[in-house]
């Protein structure tokens, strides 16, 4: 016998909770042992739920019970839970966790205070809620060298964009409509400026090539600025409009890494992906590419890979050899502007002719592209890959013809 | 310090011996310690490989050598294949496989054999190539009571289907092209007639439900009735032909489970999967549905899920308890013309009034479908959901209006 715990009993932690002691027989038959609901930790009261008489308000009632044998953290935050978690894992007790930015801000540390203790550090939900990707990622892909990841991390801002596609809705009336249905906060700071994302890209990045990235370190936009007339564009030019998420080994061994809205060519699975689906692609020497789609959030998909890690830890007897990586000094990122890329670029002009004809001077074939009811001074146009710094001092030495008002990467891979 | 062996040098065989030498050091990482290539069996000689030195002729030289803890078996079949395997996992040697047709018609003897004698069995390369579902399915989504998987198996029949959408090619003239590419046998039959696909389907149905599923119980269709006809109806629709493989638990307990083409509707990311790529859905109760998606079949992507599989045997220290499925008689799996679906019929008739007149008296509403340059005589329309076995009585019915040319089956989940 196994007892467990789950800090906190929010969204997540309520579901972690029902989900287990729905499928607790299959559950145990999977973990190869019984497994008992021992605490659930939360200030706050719960006389009506099913499981009432399991609830503490002190994390120590939990740490004095040498039976607990995992936890379930799903508070959020970096401060009580960065704090709970050191002592569990100080005292052996494995974590899981569906909590990205405290994986993003302390995961090399927790991890390696995990390995140092006998016991595991667990976060397959802090990324992609009930999709598998981080044990895919260090597991079934083991025998490959990953030389990408890149994918839509997000559910708010997909699904603020599919509106804006298919129903022709702006960005903020598509914002309110998922503010209305749940799928964004009150304060939607964090998934619409792209934080949310970048946390998720740094999870992914750090395990998929060994060494820490913290979220400052990654150049980060939202979609806040990305209009109708930029979905009309990429549709216009065979695409759609997607927050990308996205880390790169390059051949000089820098990690080029970002969030960014992106257009995605129809074709690439990822333009296909549309509402609050995540898909999260993995590129390898042997693979080529494998995609990983699902519900990127939500109470029972997330629950869904908690409960997975809880099983994972209490079959395993010690420490995962190959879920981890270093610390680091963030010297291997790479500027992005000393990157290549392609680009779109949306501008009024004084003159189409003449933007047109200047433009075609100053890039190598240019691609103009039309949207119905275009403005008369507005151009559009697809710039081919080139270092993104020597794009932009071209764009602005035409300052005189042009003035640019918005650009957005092209994700091509 | 660990040995492991190779049986067979072909394709799979030969990209698993390359993608471990090439990634040696960080397969040994992720395993925790050092791992050497101890014998490749084969009755060939390959003189100019730089591993020459492994190849041996007779399997009692790897058996003979204690310190070999685990064998790649890529030689296909069920006959020496099975043999050998056996042997294997009698001396408590665990065994990973590449090998679809044993693991459907022989899985739960090898893994209960592999249970036995503490060692493993394990087949993540006999299903989707490299892409990860075997353990995703057993592992990441332990916490769900699956309900159902399904998913495009076969890369050879997804891209002559594609080339027959996309370019508007015959049956026989894509699978031409499939062959020339190398992407269909000489006898694409087991390809074509879906006996791959459905292998495959067992596998899963196997892992997620519990009771081995047997090939012969399963109601397979391939792919060789299908025209450009078909295709263009499918796309007036909205829609693929897809090669669908497909199992799902009824609420009666029996499992619904057959391979064949089927209409699917734009929006659902099967739909959006071409040429040689698979892609395999998962549902869940609390994931809702997760995809994989991936190249299905080649020699790196295969070896990868290979080589995955040897990492994780080194690694284990006994046999897993979750990745096993009990032997049964057939009796849970329905029947399926006494279940519901909905169906695209293509017909001949003599008069195109008359023959609507009959079909909307016969069925609730049925769809009548277009496509340009249709023959006269030529009607095509979508019965909606009802017992298939009442859908082919009523077609019956009308054999003196209407004269059944093909019919393909709707997926619609």
């Amino acid at each position: 016998m196994i007892k467990i715990a789950v800090l906190g009993h929010g969204v997540v932690g309520s579901g972690t909770v029902e989900l287990f002691l729905k499928n607790k027989a299959s559950i145990e038959k999977r973990a190869g042992r019984p497994i008992e609901l021992g605490y659930i930790l939360d200030i706050r009261e719960f006389p009506n739920v099913p499981y009432a008489d399991k609830f503490v308000k002190s994390v120590d009632d939990i740490l004095s019970d040498k039976e607990v044998k995992a936890v379930a953290e799903c508070m959020g935050g970096v401060g009580k839970a960065y704090e709970f978690t050191r002592k569990f894992l100080e005292n052996g007790v494995s974590v899981v966790t569906s909590n990205k930015e405290l994986v993003a801000t302390h995961g090399a540390e927790l991890i390696s205070l995990a390995k140092a203790h006998g016991c595991n550090y667990k976060f397959e939900a802090s990324v992609g809620g009930g999709i598998p990707i981080i044990r895919p990622l260090h597991h079934c892909l083991a025998a490959n060298e990953i030389t990408g990841v890149a994918g839509i991390l997000n559910g708010t801002t997909n699904f603020i964009l599919t509106k804006m596609f298919t129903e022709q809705m702006s960005f903020e009336d598509a914002l309110k409509m998922a503010q209305e249905l749940g799928y964004a906060e009150k304060d939607p700071t964090a998934d619409v400026e792209g934080d949310d994302a970048c946390r998720k890209i740094c999870i992914l990045a750090s395990l998929a090539f060994g060494k820490h990235v913290y979220p400052e370190s990654v150049h980060t936009e939202g979609i806040s600025a990305v209009t109708k007339a930029d979905v009309e564009y990429a549709e216009s030019w065979g695409g759609k409009v997607k927050l990308i998420g996205r880390a790169e080994k390059l051949p000089n061994g820098k990690l080029y890494i970002m969030v960014a809205p992106s257009f995605v060519p129809t074709g690439n699975l990822l333009a296909d992906i549309t509402d609050v689906f995540n898909g999260i692609m993995v590129f390898g020497d042997a693979i080529d590419r494998v995609m990983f789609y699902g519900r990127g959030a939500g109470k029972f998909p997330t629950a869904s890979a908690v409960v997975a890690d809880i099983i994972d830890v209490v079959k395993l007897s010690g420490p995962s050899v190959s879920l981890s990586w270093a610390d680091s000094a963030q010297d291997f990122i790479a500027d992005c502007k000393e990157c290549e890329t392609a680009l779109y670029v949306r501008a009024d002009c004084n003159s189409l002719d003449e933007a047109r004809e200047s433009l075609s001077e100053t890039f190598c074939k240019p691609v103009f592209l039309c949207r119905e009811n275009a403005p008369a001074n507005e151009i559009a146009f697809i710039v081919p890959k080139e270092k993104e710094s020597v794009i932009f001092e071209k764009l602005n030495k035409l300052s005189g013809k042009i003035s640019v008002k918005n650009t957005i990467r092209i994700f091509d891979v």
